[in-house]
């Protein structure tokens, strides 16, 4: 799944793209999930916070994790592309069993980790078995193709949606976040039809995909993801479709999965989570 | 320098991008060089033309490859996505020593490969030490972030690019082609401000860059090559700037290279060609 070459050996770490507005204080079943994932009560998160230009989201962050028990938390604001390149700050980060982007506006944070020596440790230690995970913003800039804007609306149509390169974690997803929340069904569909290759993640607010090491990803939270699988597609017309035309997919295959359910990237099968019991 | 993992001990082939309207006849300095690299008179060339919708422009290059004294030179013209999972066409692409994508539109290319065994398959070639070189459209579309289009002009402005994911052949480069004719240093100054990650080659007609197996560039034919390498950028205002916006940049690092001079991807140095002769 991971472009990014492990050691010989190790099983590269979880990657956690949130949808946003997760559930920080009664039930915060993702952010717990996410303390136990890097080691519970061992769990050293370093929150990174570039995306916000509001100083006290990575705060906000660091009390909801030193509340779940986590070990060590501290923030790397990455204001500046100088601070990402810094060897004391990269020390940091190298210390960390996971790492956390808040949300913000992804622009941010490509135009300021990228090509440095944060973005370079960041995917070395991701393939070496650190886990990283990031909401809203933070959760679009995780894989190679990013989507850094576009416009509302369930139907794709030319020119809607804005990609640019990401982290680089992985290829094979696209991430689209507050998915339901602000109607991005058309930009994610356009955002694919560029190059049916990846497989796209539409999640709601309070929903996370946990992708393990093994391509499996796992949904948890209280919305659903829309995964949005163009493998078979037929035909697309989105070369020859004009500037803001309606985008004509034929062939795109479509999941809706909620809390529990499973999404394995290797087979493309999709699992409910709760069978229901067999009547006897 | 590619994502792609080659066999134990294959080196990979090289990757060749032209900025389109390459010389065909009199002085057909890239495509001889491609020929030469892919076997000479044993060479077995399969020529890909889906970017274009005029059947003549694959026949074209197949007269011009046998004029070179191609062993084999055949047309694929995976015009389906259905034509790109077929076995008999998968096949054919495997006798290969060399690949030539036309030009025509970039968004043909990857609305039509992407995802399919057939960009598979170039990949793996590619990583096993099959060379694959495309002019214009053709050259765009080898990386894995891909300029889909934009508008002219020198200057970087938000939202003046558009970039989809390509083939990818390697993430460390994003190409542009018929640059001086088209005036696009500012679309591709913009498409590297979105990530300062990769590095930018502009294009000239009857231009193309030979990225060979060990991370050098070398550049032939008549016109130039223009290298943006924004490793060193130490601002940008892309993710504040408003749509139409220009955009602060600061600390690119730019190249001019002609005919003869190379660049080293690993170094990040270029060098002229032909130096003159010492004074004696």
């Amino acid at each position: 799944l991971s472009p990014a070459r492990s050691k010989d050996g190790a099983s590269r770490g979880y990657i956690v793209p949130i949808g946003g507005a997760e559930e920080k204080v009664k039930d915060s079943t993702i952010l717990s999930r996410f303390t136990a994932l890097c080691g519970g009560r061992q769990a050293r998160i370093a929150i990174i916070s570039t995306a916000s230009e509001i100083p006290e989201t990575g705060r906000q962050y660091e009390t909801v994790f030193h509340g779940l028990t986590a070990d060590q938390v501290w923030i790397l604001p990455f204001r500046s592309r100088a601070e990402c390149e810094a060897s004391q700050e990269i020390d940091k980060l190298m210390q960390a069993t996971g790492v956390f982007f808040t949300g913000g506006n992804q622009l941010r944070l490509s135009t300021t980790l990228g090509g440095t020596a944060a973005a370079r440790t960041l995917r070395r230690l991701n393939a070496d078995g650190v886990h990283i995970a990031g909401t809203s913003a933070g959760g679009a800039f995780l894989p190679e193709h990013m989507i850094a804007g576009g416009e509302e609306g369930p139907t794709p149509r030319s020119d809607m949606v804005t990609l640019a390169p990401g982290l680089g974690l992985t290829n094979r997803i696209v991430v689209d976040q507050h998915f339901r929340q602000r109607d991005r069904l058309g930009r994610l569909l356009t955002a694919l039809a560029y190059n049916p290759f990846s497989i796209g993640l539409g999640l709601d607010e309070d929903t996370a995909a946990f992708i393990a090491p093994d391509d499996t990803l796992e949904v948890l939270g209280s919305g659903s993801m829309t995964i949005v699988d163009p493998q078979d597609l037929e035909f697309s017309s989105l070369d020859s479709a004009r500037k803001g035309e309606p985008v004509c997919l034929i062939g795109i295959r479509l999941h809706v999965l909620v809390g529990g359910a499973s999404f394995n990237f290797r087979t493309r099968q999709a699992r409910a989570g709760r069978t229901p019991p067999e009547k006897s």
